[in-house]
């Protein structure tokens, strides 16, 4: 590469030949009505969408080497991307250049039955890893999201999900990752081992750099013997804070739902017409819905009634049963489309991780300021683990009517009322980000509440592996 | 600090009077008779244990850190020191210097039942922990390592033990650090939290730094719910491989015992001389010891059918149940004393993890090479999570004898024997350590078998950390 090239404006575009000739013409899009599915996820923000100038699908590993050597020499910014199902503007273009989709990199490559293991392709999603476990008689029991979400998308984010209270989130089950640098390298790190205290864990750090330090191109995943059976309760409670503080009450009972949800009424309602379908519980305020696991009926029996016990103490109004696949699936349903239900008057989803002990003192002052400041901030989450999502919308309520704020005064409020809860959530022991990510819809608050001297450790790390500064740029910390 | 005080000797004996101004003086031993004690870890080599010039015990992390600051303007070596129960020498004072033991920093600071997590500082020991929990209703049920082992010094070194079949290793437990930085700066990572994904995670890669990277002063450690019973399955064999070729059927079976673990007769006769105890099973070549647990007497008598089903299947002798607590007391003495029974004559142990599909293989290899090169090889570990310890002896076996060899011949085999014990392991998708760390034991082999570019990202990553290299030098990578 001569250096009156690398003096021009990095423009992917002026290399066109160059990247087709890498991954083949038919990898390469440019078209705009096809590269405009490119520029965003799945966040409501509209501010941040740009379009990329070229789209790259490469089919191997070396080809995203080689295509990374490339980048990297001529200083093009590359943005790598899973599903698109991210939340924080992660996989979002900003500075133009290249997007990297893993989409052809979906290849299953083994389901190691010995070693309860599944080698994949970065491009596998989720729902394709849970089917392959279940073919081989295995199971992949977490589920960090959408279904259509990417294995290397997940690990990027350290995704987590509702069933992280039982299982944990992606991290628990990353045994060993290809990733390709910006340079071009390639690190092998892991492998089918479980145990492993050989030198700094890499691999680690990789989980949850969301493709700032390098691109996840293979993984091996732990997975689990053949699910248990499950069942859902759905539990009405008059009050949200009663229902919420039932939490520590069934863990300290010594039960491990595999989720424990909790909603409000009013976000039930809207998804229950938004998908035309019918939500078990009509009375109450707020429900917890909590997902037992066993190996047998028998102990389900034994587990609802615990759960039970300790629910209607506490004050709960009735404890609804799902005890048939078609009734749990409908509930599953509705509770994961809330967010596709609320998305068009949602502003920004809030993903805050407290301390499962603080979750109900921080959804009561959520509430508090949902009426001082006059915003509806419907708020959901995974109560069992402390990982709460408030969404902060453009609309305030007024009796069962939501009605539509003028954007001037959304805007306002809406950085008004973002202040106020994380300001909340961090004093009570919490973080930013649970499972949905910095990306750069977080990032001001990162750079905000984060300590200074890991801020400026993480920028030295980030400086290590990607030190022109093209892969993902403006994510982050950056 | 003077310019003149830089360019002397960088002896940490020539500052002895900030030293104690910065601990107070009966913090600070340099008594040759007792500093002694802090020259080694529980490994055998004879070659590396190091007198330091002071040892001191902090009493806060204050005094962690002003203590940092200093050895870092002046440049003296420090070398983090837990329970000292390591087997990789990490504790060793390579370079002399200060020793900084966390043994005063051993409080409690909180049982959290709510959040079920205990705040510890970093020289509580694995058996205080376990017994706080425990006082508390609430357990801590993987077990990596000794009891007198220390929280930070398990946590620096990713400490796994028989139970991480089961429970994994400590990392997975690890919920938020404080951490000293070589500058004298405090990190605090992490926290009440079991989900996050707010950054590149620091934590993770101050876990199994072998403190090298900074000093852990406190931890906050994730608790379970109290501890369900326990029982143990002595299963003999006539062969040692057919035993270990059982252990993925059972988890086929969909059994998750505690703990898989294999060992031969040999080295539990002399573990039984040496404690003056019985082992239950007097036939065989090899036993498997199983250890089941659940919630309750039927459910481990369902479990252990099970077991016993597999393992009569694929050639087992006979299942011996050790079902009172006095019995089952007696074995895990035995097998956790095995080391200690063979300490005389162990030149080193390795800690190779493989696939668990791999292990029988591998310990074939190993058994051949022990014939091939004529020394004994004790081999026992953790089969069920592929994590083998082959011990390299001074000695070889005639009949039921064992013969001392002369020093040059021994030393000469166990080089041999060990090179050629890692290129089967590591050709079967191994790591070096499972989880003993590198130190500098396994240093020469780790710098070896690791890719060049991860050795070269470790490098750069204790950089940032450590700019001049005072922390725990000559460790890993050093």
């Amino acid at each position: 590469m001569s250096s009156t090239f690398k003096s021009e404006k990095k423009s992917a575009l002026n290399y066109l030949n160059q990247i087709k000739e890498i991954v083949g013409p038919e990898n390469v899009l440019i078209d705009p009505e096809r590269i405009i599915d490119y520029s965003h996820d799945e966040s409501t923000q509209t501010e941040w969408p740009r379009l990329p100038e070229v789209v790259v699908t490469p089919t191997s590993t070396q080809e995203v080497a080689s295509l990374m050597k490339f980048a990297f020499e001529a200083e093009i910014p590359v943005t790598p991307r899973g599903g698109g199902t991210g939340l924080s503007g992660g996989c979002i273009p900003l500075k133009g250049g290249i997007v990297l989709s893993l989409e052809k990199m979906n290849r299953i490559l083994q389901v190691d039955l010995a070693n309860q293991m599944a080698s994949v392709e970065a491009g596998v999603t989720l729902g394709e890893l849970i089917q392959a476990a279940e073919e081989a008689g295995l199971a992949f029991p977490p589920h960090p999201g959408d279904e259509s979400a990417q294995i290397g998308g997940l690990i990027a984010t350290n995704a987590g999900g509702s069933r992280a209270v039982k299982y944990g989130g992606i991290r628990n089950y990353v045994r060993g990752l290809e990733v390709v640098l910006p340079s071009g390298e390639i690190l092998h790190l892991g492998g089918k081992i479980v145990k492993s205290s050989s030198g700094y864990n890499l691999m680690h750090l990789f989980i949850g750099s969301e493709g700032t330090l390098g691109i996840i191109t293979q993984a091996i995943i732990q997975l689990l013997p053949a699910p248990a059976l499950c069942r859902s309760l759905v539990i009405p409670y008059d009050d949200l804070e009663k229902a919420i503080e039932t939490v520590p009450a069934i863990i300290q009972a010594k039960i491990l739902p595999l989720a424990i949800e909790f909603m409000e009424k009013d976000v039930i309602n809207i998804t229950e017409e938004y998908l035309k379908k019918t939500w078990p519980s009509r009375i109450g305020q707020t429900d917890l819905l909590i997902i037992l696991e066993a190996s047998d009926e028998d102990e389900l029996d034994r587990l609802s009634q615990k759960v039970a016990d300790v629910c209607l103490n506490r004050g709960a109004l009735d404890i609804l049963v799902a005890d048939t696949s078609s009734k749990q699936q409908q509930i599953l349903e509705i509770r994961s489309k809330i967010y596709e239900a609320i998305k068009p008057v949602t502003v920004e989803i809030l993903d805050i991780a407290l301390p499962r002990s603080e979750i109900s003192a921080h959804v009561r002052r959520v509430k508090e300021i949902e009426s001082e400041v006059s915003l509806w901030l419907p708020t959901f989450g995974h109560a069992g683990d402390g990982n709460v999502h408030t969404h902060i919308t453009k609309v305030y309520r007024q009796g069962n009517q939501l009605v539509q704020l003028e954007e001037s005064i959304w805007k306002e409020k809406a950085a008004r009322v973002k202040k106020m809860i994380y300001e909340d959530g961090l004093s009570r022991g919490g973080v930013l980000s649970g499972e949905h990510g910095i990306g750069v819809i977080k990032k001001a608050e990162f750079l905000q509440f984060t300590e200074t001297a890991q801020l400026e450790f993480m920028r030295q790390i980030k400086k290590i592996f990607d030190p022109k500064g093209i892969l993902n740029p403006g994510k982050i910390l950056d």
